[in-house]
């Protein structure tokens, strides 16, 4: 195998499959980055146990300056290759497999020689033979996966929660997260309606991994779905992720239907607030904030404590306080996430009583974004 | 106490003193932050056990909106109160000690109340009786402390090498630092003699706390020294720190008078060119590279190995290579401390043989700023 090629666009395209590569892996091979030059190009393959990157970088696009001079594929230490790539002295480079597995990479003047592995060896990327797909915004799919993915667990005690559930059915496309003390629901409803009816749970570090390759290269992302695994398809990159096995637990019953007190807030008002209030919470043993709504006087009190420290008082601005008085304590980190969540805008809040979950949706759009937090008992 | 001010001169003023507070400190009321309201101003005060920091945040300059209701003072848990005052809702803050030791901080809604420290326990800072002064430029103070401090010792193992050795005497300043492997000094001639001959040693810790306050704001540092202290005068910021006890080694005789094989580089390309060789070097056991000079080609390369990794070569880019033919081998990230310190300039490096130190100085001025490196013994 030989090939040269502009240096800045091996690394973009290095770094995106880097994700998929960690140095801490049971299997040796997994460590490293996988090249394969043919004619049509040159395939970069990284992974781990759960997702798989592969990306092509075009001969046909002059801008790679791609020269495939021999055919073949080397497996080479990611991170040290990675290293050395970045630092190479001018804008192109050269890799050469010269000897059995060992590989020259040259640039400029400087010239390393590094121990590769043998491609053989390196495990086959998972098959999605399924043709039907889903396509969705790039947009629209990142901000699904933030919204939802805050709520996922991060406790390997209950597996199948370390996922965010995806429904799709017709043109509806649910995906509900939830760790048991709070829940995101996100719908929105595709541009095509899919023939068949999928249910996935797809791990939340996927997707979080997978949103941040989201952008302005890849406006669009194409969803494939197999018994165990997804490929989502951003332009020329394959991104793979297992799906968790098991049911997931029915959400639905969990949301409450009515509000017996409800108000409106500003999301990064009531967050500043918060915010101040979990100063000294997080100083005391049960991270627990306090808020008091007395829709009499229209007045909504916030209130944080830590015995070693001090406590912290703050009336808050609100709108359409109504139903009845209520005094309910929660864990200020998950309304904090919850808020995060809103961006700029006005939410409304609805608690049923002070042990029952309540929910924030956005007043603007009360059906399709919902979190929910379960209060803690104080008493 | 109590007074009102704006919240964005307090936060300032409240950086620049958090500096000097560390939350591992054996004598508990260091922690704090200590706050002094009299008439014409507030005094804020932070100290461990080597550095003090002192500022006044004045009456008369309109900006700080500064109303001294009741004078007095009080020592206020400092991080946890710098957490606060940064997340409060509105431009000014009121602080107000109420009960004791008990502090009231309220700005728009929001109202804390925190546990303070009697000020009187607060330790009493250093006084420095002379008046005998050294002012320097801001730049060039800012510069010495850069170019030195990189060869400051980290092991406790002999204290004084933790120190920068400062020798003034006339018009000259002097300022010296070494870790026995390595020597970094530079000397500068002072705006106006002093009248005393100085000889001081002051950790490098400090120093590096000292270099990120001047600024902008702080055109000039003047020095004051005492006995076993030393007061840098910032503005209206003061800044005091211990000095080391002891001799410092006489590092005039280590540094070579000619040098048998001389070459000059340009810093930033030779810098990058050590990075890429110690990518190697740091794989290894022993983190060295090995540099070949051959006068008789104009050739230098230089060299990186790792047995189980791989191998670098690169030939160099250089200037007026002269003398005998030379392999020597060194520490690579003493190098790269020692380049990056010259920033973009031309450098002169003089070698004596494989087994004796070699400086670096730059090329447009010999005389007043050196760096020596020793080099390893690899046969």
């Amino acid at each position: 195998m030989k090939f040269s090629i502009n240096r800045a666009s091996f690394v973009k395209e290095l770094n995106n499959v880097s994700r998929a590569i960690s140095s801490k892996t049971t299997i040796p091979i997994l460590t490293g980055l996988k090249i394969v030059a043919a004619e049509n190009g040159l395939t970069l393959t990284g992974s781990n146990a759960d997702i798989s990157i592969e990306t092509l970088i075009h001969t046909d696009d002059a801008d790679n300056q791609l020269d495939i001079e021999d055919t073949g594929a080397i497996v080479l230490p990611a991170r040290f290759f990675s290293e050395i790539v970045k630092r190479l002295p001018t804008d192109t480079m050269t890799l050469n497999v010269v000897d059995g597995f060992q590989t020259e990479i040259t640039s400029g003047t400087a010239s390393f020689t590094i121990n590769g592995l043998d491609a053989n060896n390196y495990p086959h990327l998972p098959e999605i033979d399924t043709t039907d797909s889903i396509t969705l915004s790039g947009d629209v799919f990142k901000e699904i996966i933030r919204q939802t993915v805050i709520a996922v667990s991060t406790q390997e005690s209950r597996p199948i929660l370390t996922g965010v559930h995806f429904i799709l059915d017709g043109d509806q496309f649910m995906a509900v997260a939830t760790d048991s003390h709070r829940l995101s629901q996100r719908k929105v409803a595709l541009p095509a309606p899919t023939s068949e009816t999928y249910d996935v749970i797809i791990p939340g570090k996927s997707l979080t991994e997978l949103s941040k390759m989201i952008g302005e290269d890849n406006p669009d992302v194409e969803m494939r779905l197999s018994e165990n695994q997804v490929l989502f398809l951003l332009g020329d990159l394959s991104f793979y992720s297992r799906l968790l096995e098991g049911n997931y637990p029915d959400t639905s019953r969990l949301i409450p239907k009515d509000g017996d007190t409800t108000v409106d807030f500003n999301a990064p008002e009531l967050l500043a607030a918060i915010e101040r209030a979990s100063l000294l919470s997080h100083e005391s043993r049960n991270n627990v904030v306090k808020l008091t709504l007395k829709p009499s006087d229209g007045a909504v009190t916030i209130f944080g404590n830590s015995p070693d420290v001090g406590n912290v008082e703050e009336e808050l601005e609100s709108q359409n306080l109504t139903g009845n008085d209520l005094e309910i304590s929660f864990n200020p980190d998950y309304m904090k996430d919850a808020l995060r969540s809103f961006g700029q805008t006005e939410i409304k809040v609805s608690f049923t009583s002070a042990l029952r979950p309540f929910t924030l949706v956005p007043t603007e759009d009360t059906e399709n974004f919902i979190q929910l937090i379960t209060p803690v008992r104080t008493f």
